[in-house]
């Protein structure tokens, strides 16, 4: 497996693999990989000749109050955990390779970025769509992978292709959870026990909201009363948004049709969680 | 000579090119094309197997008090000029083919723009930068040509480049002018006889200021005060802005040196026109 650090070393390996007419799949993550990460490589490796995945913890995608100092990393375990997956090549730069100190170009969106996480993260979506610009610029891939855990940025993801003929598939893979049921984030390292416990209060209130839905409720106020009442139940628990929108445009809906995203963000202490199901 | 109206016809023909290991440039156009697109389109056919020229009047680099809808066409004359260069295709898309209903992905900039003509049109360079990215992303080309007429949109366009890690070398070309010395436009079309005449305020306030570079003037405020007093002598002239900026961040200098940009825009009656140099 090929770990490079500079956007030449990528341009060049990739143009190689073109030559032999190959395939590439880009598996984009920031780092600290685990099974919903993993989940993604091996569909990637599964879809194409070459998979490159991006470990790079981007700057641009984080508010100036958010984690991303404390944010986990270890390199060294993102690099067996790739290797072990048939990875071909590890592309982990420096910030100062991806942003120069006078860089001042960003990809945004009117629309899609202002409810559920793009509410509460103002700028998180602008630095989300740049660096995954700049991804597709340097690796070129035929195909690209997100996570549904990420609904909203997956959503954001594919409009920007669309929108700017970015000649890419946009592959969304499933949630993974935990045995009992707390959707894989790089972020659940921050719970202590007790939060640990608490969290689960994200997966069960969506759990309930699912079965609701299942069970024929069309009305997206219902569920989302009801989802809301559920995590107020746990004390460590502090909601961000609980929301149900539209699954192409974001915006809330008031009837329960397909496509819906039924989406939560909750502070579990100090820590923020996301969690959602697609009807 | 290949005329497309589909993003799908333009990503076939030049993947089809690309199998036969041929390069690819582009002309990004607005259309009604004359001696200036002509040296662009010339030098692309010079450095490359096959070029695309692209004819699109991109309505989101136009404000809403602009002349999208005056502005000149005649797309079979367009058609004709780029047959007799060698140009492989022309892109002429209807803007539905561009931008779809709910169309909200944007590539911007947050320095560049809000100097020269991007403070006259503050949107402008929102729609050139969003336009050119979609047309690199559809004809994925090695080199795209500008002209150094649009000074501020190739120095914005060549930022953009770097920033997002675009793979394609962008060639600026030098302005062409009428034997009288007034920098060709397709926006000159608009100027009465009389005007036409009063244009040439512009091309001799920029042979002035030239001059007095030249002869070793190194303050701009001089240099921005005698060509404002030339352009201010012609009753029908109307200064948009007169700038001496650098030439990379296009912001105002006091001292000059290379690379520094002297960049004018006035209106003749109500025609805009633009004009420059470069140190």
């Amino acid at each position: 497996m090929i770990i490079a650090y500079t956007v030449k070393e990528v341009r060049e390996q990739v143009k190689a693999w073109r030559k032999e007419g190959l395939t590439v799949g880009l598996v984009p993550t920031m780092g600290y990989l685990h099974e919903g990460h993993a989940s993604l490589m091996r569909k990637a490796v599964e879809q194409n000749d070459r998979v490159v995945t991006s470990v790079f913890l981007n700057p641009t995608q984080f508010g100036p109050t958010e984690d991303l100092e404390s944010y986990p990393r270890d390199f060294d375990q993102d690099c067996r955990l790739c290797e072990s997956i048939g990875v071909s090549m590890v592309f982990h730069p420096e910030p100062e390779e991806m942003y120069a100190p006078d860089f001042c170009t960003w990809v945004n969106m009117d629309v899609l970025t202002g409810t559920l996480c793009g509410k509460s993260r103002p700028t998180h979506f602008r630095g989300v769509c740049t660096v995954v610009s700049k991804l597709f610029n340097i690796v070129t891939p035929d195909r690209a992978y997100f996570g549904q855990k990420d609904a909203q940025q997956l959503a954001v993801i594919r409009r920007m292709v669309r929108d700017l003929n970015m000649d890419i598939e946009i592959v969304g893979c499933p949630i993974v959870r935990e045995a009992d049921g707390l959707a894989k984030s790089s972020r659940n390292t921050y719970l202590n026990k007790e939060e640990r416990k608490a969290a689960l209060i994200l997966s069960q209130s969506i759990a309930l909201g699912q079965q609701m839905v299942q069970d024929g409720e069309k009305s997206a106020a219902a569920v989302k009363a009801a989802m809301t009442e559920k995590i107020n139940s746990e004390p460590l628990a502090r909601i961000d948004y609980v929301e149900i929108v539209d699954g192409l445009s974001m915006q809330p809906v008031e009837t329960i049709k397909e496509p819906t995203l039924a989406a939560i963000a909750v502070y579990i202490g100090k820590t923020r969680l996301i969690d959602n199901f697609i009807i």
